[in-house]
């Protein structure tokens, strides 16, 4: 239970890893379970929320869980470059692990799609980030390509060892609650962390007997296919993490939704921006507006009496990604700074203290 | 030496709190210590070199060890708010911890003088922001006579608490290697995370008789105010963070650098932005520009040979907040994407694979 290890040396035994698997770390892992005890006063519920905080993964985001397993597999088999087609959390975090690993990365993206901004992180880890004039499926077919063609490692969500890494935050739950969870809250894009977290909570349940969490997963009504049950061809939401109009584990959230009893639901943009506000004023906790699809999530239920707010028990919010990657959100959001005059009555005026 | 638990609980015993101390904790600290082979190799060096990577704080910066404390003691003391004249990270985590303690924070800034996105982290944790018509000597002051006037807490960088903090980085890395590091490098700004971390090393070679490492701090050469002995009126800087003229803990970090036989001098911006860019593309590690003082430190002793190239030790590099904190930067310094036609052949070109 070291903070000093990233997942692979804490969690061998259950990755497909081996002796002769460099293990390309950043010291993922280990990120806080925050008990957030000012929304439990808020909501007015009789249970624990606690709040796993993955944007304190070393690239701000739950993906570095999933890379150092991809990343360390590719380099076991001596790939010359890991490629993904991705402008967000993956290609951040696939361009730091291969730059920790020596090995080239690959970011392929629409031309036209994203701000440069969204790429800071991948551009500065020396990724070749190549614009091609196509869409995003355009993107995938030319990656796929080039990973038939060259000694180059696919690090997209298709990638299994990426759920394998991820699986890993089921077990850092366990191991803080000193048990399951009852309940778990998640944002629902791609459907490869649902997924994965419900492998992990399974295993869990093997191999201890703990009892499994209900899995309640949730989409940004704009991008909703799960919920629909239909491909969304433009997907629009705020929550640009979860903007997926098919998700590549679709089948796999519907049978972690359906095996745990769960849900997967929607929520309108305007309710992630409220809950994303409310995380950072009421718990001093700054995610991605993404994240706060999962406290969005839960008070939807508290509304719809799908949860009992005197059940006493736990529910664990997961937050997917640091509030760092979109600050610009958080300067639209809020009111801008007072000015005033060089005086202290007037400043403590400005301030509410008189 | 567990995970799940901030630094006051961890260190309950070193800190100046007692069982009626409110903990207010995000989880902050234990953050990695990062082996850094790929610059080792590249330095060609007999030593091992490591990157304490702070900016895996929850607010992204090393600010949040001291003000665990400093906002705990202020709940203690039944503070209204808690107050700071701060643009950067001081704020972002005095409003974060503030939120969490269900307290007000108050953020003074001098009109004018910074961007919005700076202060992002601030605006979206709840603080009142009020910028002064005046500079930051006249928002030091309007803060003092706030604190003298009404029951609100200071919590810049002269609060005492904060440095109790910061010093629990040094019981991590030593807990981490299993003793302490022969040599340490850093940024210094305001010079309280220096003398936080020696008062750390020398706490632990009393208690513990393990030797001193030597203290090698750095400033910026458009602000080093210890280095040429004098107060810098306009400090200059790429690496904000420690664009400082006139350092709050000017006389504790030259008892530092003596007392332990270390050092203080100066690099250029270019060098900073230099070893700035080499942590992110050897080492996978995106930090803020002033972070790279230590690494560009480092350099700078190797080149004067103030340091041993094939002396056997360990050298620890603190790296201060996270590259999240300006992604501007990283976006004006580096490359743009290429554009190409959909094809493979074309992209497979672009990305260097022939």
């Amino acid at each position: 239970m070291g903070y000093g290890k990233g997942i692979i040396e804490k969690y061998f035994n259950i990755l497909p890893v081996n002796e002769n698997t460099p293990v390309v770390t950043l010291n993922e892992g280990s990120t806080p379970l925050i008990k957030a005890e000012n929304l439990r006063d808020k909501l007015g519920v009789g249970f624990e929320v606690f709040l796993k905080y993955e944007g304190l993964n070393p690239t701000g985001s739950f993906k570095d869980r999933g890379m150092t397993v991809a990343v360390s597999k590719a380099a076991e088999k001596k790939a010359r470059a890991v490629i993904c087609a991705s402008t967000g959390n993956t290609s951040a975090s696939a361009s730091a692990y291969a730059a920790k690993a020596g090995m080239k990365s690959i970011v392929v993206i629409p031309k036209g799609a994203i701000a440069l901004g969204k790429l800071s992180q991948a551009l500065i880890h020396g990724a070749k980030v190549v614009a091609v004039k196509t869409n995003f499926d355009g993107c995938l077919k030319v990656v796929r390509e080039l990973c038939e063609k060259y000694e180059v490692e696919m690090v997209n969500s298709l990638n299994p060892n990426r759920i394998e890494g991820q699986k890993t935050a089921s077990y850092e739950i366990t191991e803080i609650l000193g048990d399951t969870p009852d309940y778990q809250f998640m944002p629902v894009g791609n459907a490869g962390n649902i997924t994965a977290y419900w492998k992990g909570y399974k295993e869990i349940n093997e191999k201890r007997g703990l009892s499994l969490p209900k899995m309640m997963g949730f989409q940004a009504s704009g991008a909703a296919p799960i919920v629909e049950d239909r491909i969304v061809n433009k997907p629009e939401t705020v929550a640009t993490a979860i903007r997926i109009g098919n998700p590549a584990s679709w089948r796999q959230a519907v049978s972690a939704r359906d095996e745990s009893k769960g849900g997967i639901d929607s929520v309108s943009d305007e309710k992630i921006l409220q809950a994303w506000q409310e995380l950072a004023a009421c718990e001093g906790v700054f995610a991605e507006p993404a994240s706060a699809a999962s406290l969005a999530g839960l008070k939807l239920c508290l509304e719809n009496k799908k949860i009992d707010k005197d059940f006493r028990g736990s529910v664990v919010c997961i937050l997917t990604g640091h509030g760092l990657k979109d600050p610009d959100r958080a300067v639209k959001s809020v009111k801008k700074p007072v000015v005033v005059k060089e005086s202290t009555e007037k400043v403590a005026s400005a301030a509410g203290l008189i």
